[in-house]
């Protein structure tokens, strides 16, 4: 049996469901989900639990400026960058007891194995847990992560003021003073990595569609969230016939579906959504003058975003049912594509396990949309039911949480070889 | 020259007008517009205007119960129901100088000529003002003519509490009280009248887009409120493909287009309009698992109406984008036709007056539609810019105000004979 076949073996379902379960603990519901906001009380006991575990692994615990917490085993040449994975530890308010801790703690699972199995490796691996990636209390989110590699300075990050007044720099503090009384020393931001994976449940559907085990991800879909205006003029519902309205509704109705006729590739890969949709003065007598809406679009290829952005824009300048129509960009977020010398180790990985593993884009955002500016970075994902998250009803399998930690461990010790 | 060649003589524009801005002053607003709620100040100081100017003019004033004022020339057999006239004196917030007063005023020009011309006639003649038409201050709004036939009870419109916590019946009293120590004398509510004429801005484009000087009111269509919902799944906007959806929003866009195609008739008569539209969760990153939105359906044909509410379910008993639909009725009033003995008189006294007089059904809700009831009852539109309504911009033409009150003299006449 190869070292890697005896890690591999070393990897327990068992404790990792038992851990899943002691940290859902922290920031428990009544309705059975999870409530663990970035920094709250329940975030750092979670930390200082994970702090714990590593230790009893003969693993170093250190935190940096922003709380991101690292749990490193020594590599045989601790001066090479290390191979590292992870996710984050809060949640959403009424979350689910999976999204983020799993990646986190299918990491211990790996830490655990390696230890049992007394393997070796030249570069130290380590598992991280990013700080805020939810952004629920502090906004926006992937805070930890996007200071590490320098893409949201110390400073800026640290100024963000929470929905409960409190900084973040503030709340940060209060975790790294109570991590340092628990003996953890503090490190700076942005350490090596050579390579960084990122284990996640999909929260979507497309694992659980395909029967599959675990997914190769092969990259993280860009995003552009829009805000289209059409203008009309307000009249009286009763005495305005059709010819002499500048229904704004019926514009918007027109231009809307317009849009999303655009968008429908025969592949279903670009995503199009109105999340939000306001009539002005809206009542319920009163033809609207105003209709605005938010148009949410992600596509795995930036080329196919801009040109149905171009679209878009020759649609928005025509006139809608008598009305003006504008656009305006809210936000945008390039796709990010994962190098093949790490999807093809984990690809390899699935296989030599002889799971079905499939090819996917995610369609959420993730802390690795960060580190992949940082290092060679990729991502594993699992199935979850009925593609649920940010839910208390967010649910797994436990044999695909397994897996995916086999997959993880298998690839961590390949890249750190 | 005939008698009622010599009153139509004397109906003074210039007077009217003047009048009309008197009356502006009561509630006057810094943009020029008017915001006299109902018995409110300024609108008891308009009614105390009033009855001087009748009095003038040797008419008797009476006030009912619920404040609506009767300006009273007496006919040539007093035993017999009133031949009547008049509209509101109440207006929006930030409301016009011509909506509702208008019409009173017009009803005022007319007893002026009839007082220079010395006319005769066989039934006595009248002009109204009904108390709250608008249903700013208290909602509903009508009060007044649906108190006076018997459509809402005494007792419940006083029960009526008012934007400002004062009950209609205590605010009716207040106004009562102030014209008694005027010598008003009080009156039952509900006295006999052979036919009520109302006289009143169009609010709508119909009759400026026909170069028209007035407008012969056949009817007052049918409204009907619905609350349309649709009910799919929320879910994550990057991670869920649309083969996996059901998009609230998708499934309303979609609905809601089938509506608005239904009620779509080429004469352009039927009046459909989405007012309010709301999605939930409302955000940018969800599909929406619930759309709402309202639909306000007119049209004079009661079976018209009928038969779109029948198309309308089934479309609704659908499947949309995936989603479930559910129509809720919120109100349905029905449709009143005037009767051809009242809208015969209006059109044959514009065409003596050699005055472009269309045909014409009323968008909006008048007092007539509860007159309706009562007696033989008609309406006379002049246009109004723009079709603009509820709004200090209103404005009316001088031509066109005398022009409805010389057809209003002559029609008066024409029934009090």
């Amino acid at each position: 049996m190869s070292m890697n076949e005896r890690v591999i073996d070393e990897v327990s379902g068992d404790r990792l469901w038992a851990d899943l379960m002691d940290v859902a603990q922290f920031g428990s519901r009544p309705d059975g989900g999870v409530g663990r906001l970035a920094l709250d009380d329940n975030d750092i006991k979670a930390r200082l639990w994970l702090v714990d575990r590593a230790r009893e692994l003969g693993c170093t615990p250190r935190v940096d400026p922003v709380g991101n917490i690292f749990l490193r085993r020594e590599g045989t040449d601790p001066s090479l960058p290390t191979v590292s994975t992870g996710s984050h530890i809060d949640s959403q308010p009424a979350g689910g007891a999976y999204d983020g801790i799993y990646g986190v703690l299918g990491g211990l699972a790996v830490l655990r194995a390696l230890h049992r199995a007394n393997a070796t490796h030249r570069r130290s691996i380590e598992v991280v847990a990013w700080t805020n990636e939810e952004g629920v209390r502090f906004a926006p989110g992937t805070s930890g992560s996007s200071a590490f590699v320098g893409d949201r300075s110390l400073e800026e990050t640290r100024a963000i003021v929470g929905t409960d007044g409190v900084t973040f720099g503030e709340a940060a503090d209060v975790c790294v003073n109570r991590l340092r009384q628990a003996g953890v020393s503090v490190c700076e931001l942005g350490s090596a990595m050579h390579a960084f994976v990122e284990l996640h449940i999909e929260q979507g559907p497309i694992l659980e569609m395909a029967s599959a085990d675990v997914g190769v991800v092969t990259g993280i879909q860009g995003v552009r969230w829009y805000k289209t205006t059409v203008r009309g003029m307000a009249n009286h519902a009763g005495t305005t016939p059709r010819r002499a309205r500048k229904d704004a509704m019926e514009g918007a109705l027109e231009l809307a579906n317009a849009l999303r006729a655009l968008a429908k590739d025969d592949a279903d890969v670009t995503r199009f959504t109105i999340g939000r949709f306001h009539l002005s003065p809206d009542s319920i007598n009163t033809i609207p003058d105003t209709a605005t809406f938010t148009v949410d679009l992600r596509d795995p290829d930036e080329k196919v975003l801009d040109k149905l952005e171009q679209e878009f824009r020759r649609l928005i300048a025509e006139e809608w049912a008598g009305c003006s129509a504008a656009i305006e960009v809210l936000s945008k977020i390039p796709s990010v594509t994962f190098p093949s010398s790490i999807t093809g180790v984990i690809e390899k990985s699935a296989q030599d396990l002889a799971l079905n593993a499939p090819r996917l884009v995610s369609g959420a955002f993730h802390d690795s949309m960060f580190l992949a500016r940082h290092c060679l970075t990729g991502m594993i994902f699992i199935p979850c039911a009925g593609g649920l998250s940010h839910h208390p009803a967010e649910s797994i399998r436990a044999d695909h949480a397994l897996a995916g930690a086999r997959v993880l461990a298998s690839t961590l010790l390949q890249l750190a070889t």
